[in-house]
């Protein structure tokens, strides 16, 4: 835009309108899906995204649909004013942030599912997550029809189930996906940080420090798979002794297809997520 | 086209290629979704389709997704030299044609499913007939992105689906609806038809003149819901009496929410399943 300014949009109508308009023109589009709270890794995304389209759209809603009843949806950091000024900053055009009356209209039943990927590691332990996520990404897809979409790979497996729902509905969209960004000590940057305790955020770079020496382990013990299980427990031990109150998994997995103990000849992820207190943390590293 | 001729295509990749070309030259797109064995109905859906946009696509492809294992699907009716014929009569620009293995890829997935309006009538009697419909719906609006999509009012809790789905999902896409093309005793077209032998083909058009007769017990017993379901019973009576094995439902429902015992103040449907022989008949009219 001439002015440089970020236009905050609140409606699909006057979304698309604005689309159509630089659509008339030309112009690309890429899209950003945030829930919000946006930290350093959001921004990195949005940066990406610049330089990807001629336009840059972020979106901005906190989806009910995948947050569980026992889950923090209520809890979830809301700071639009604060956000909106980094948007700004970084030169987005527009920011799509509807209500939830306007992202579901009344009557809206439509469920996307991801069946395989989306059952599994997070979708096992948060029922109805993915469906969750896989529906309001294919609405934002349809809303926007952006050229390109920009994920993190902070929610690798999020990443994966997107990737596969925009294959397997030939939605006409490129998905880039963005580096995880961490802040000094190691730590995945995250909005749920924000609920960690002074005491809680010195012990967190533990999980990322965990995954990392897992995947060291893999690499280094390809005929040895028993001690790459044994690298595992331990990365569990250290975060039980670190403080930690649970971990829910650390798994290596192929990093296309999820799947269970996968050769060394095909790429592949640690995956980890771990409590600290009644904060959920998720990271995870290439091998 | 400039030489009238259809083009035959079997990929996505190429049917893209060919719709980016239309769009580049700023011409607007028709989709007319069909399973082939093409009928007088899928020819009026052409000829709708052609006078909303500038270019017209059918497809042609049954869906192995919205059979279930004990269904017709090896049986059902495929003829694609005749059909491809009819086509080209109507001045159709493109006939997209995929394999199975072209529609699913290797990995796939993804459903998309629509609770509510997807799971009476024919989703109670076929489960998972509709989320087979709404995926093999949703991947072909992404492969072709048309302007306009027509489906017949035939297949009317289809299309019901069809435009839940399509508002839920936010695609980007109009959708028309096409009139019952019926034969001159009131059957209504299909290409199921063809399995009828001989004597059902004459028993056939009691389908559409018992709902017919519901209808207008409908229109005349608005103080008086028991005459309405004694019409109901009557015409299953009637059906019976007529050599159908049996009537899976006769129902007059909320027109667009499929909702029972709809007020006289809303639009309403009369909505019947029956088979004959091992030929399953559906039909609806406006009451």
């Amino acid at each position: 835009m001439a002015d440089g300014g970020l236009a905050v949009v609140r409606t699909v109508a006057e979304l698309r309108h604005r689309i159509d308009t630089w659509r008339a023109a030309g112009e690309t589009i890429g899209l950003v899906p945030t829930m919000g709270a946006l930290h350093a890794g959001h921004l990195s995304l949005m940066r990406l995204a610049k330089r990807q389209a001629d336009r840059t759209c972020a979106s901005l809603f906190v989806n009910p649909r995948q947050f569980s009843p026992r889950e923090d949806f209520s809890a979830y950091p809301r700071e639009e004013a604060a956000d909106v000024a980094k948007l700004r900053g970084e030169g987005v055009d527009l920011l799509f942030a509807p209500g939830a009356d306007e992202m579901y209209r009344a009557g809206s039943t439509t469920q996307v599912s991801v069946p395989g990927l989306g059952d599994v590691l997070e979708g096992a332990l948060r029922p109805g997550f993915f469906t969750g996520v896989a529906t309001v990404v294919t609405k934002l897809l349809g809303q926007v029809a952006p050229d390109v979409v920009i994920f993190g790979e902070k929610d690798y497996q999020q990443l994966l189930v997107i990737r596969r729902l925009v294959a397997d509905l030939d939605i006409p969209v490129e998905i880039i996906a963005g580096p995880t960004v961490r802040e000094p000590d190691g730590l995945a940057m995250a909005s749920r940080n924000a609920y960690l305790t002074a005491l809680e955020r010195t012990r967190a770079t533990a999980l990322h420090a965990a995954i990392k020496a897992v995947a060291a382990k893999a690499t280094a013990s390809d005929k040895d798979p028993a001690a790459l299980d044994h690298a595992i427990e331990a990365a569990k031990e250290t975060l039980a002794a670190g403080g930690f109150a649970r971990v829910d998994y650390i798994a290596v997995l192929d990093a296309e297809t999820l799947a269970e103990n996968p050769p060394a000849s095909r790429p592949r992820r640690v995956l980890g997520a771990a409590w600290l207190g009644k904060t959920r943390l998720i990271d995870n590293v290439a091998v």
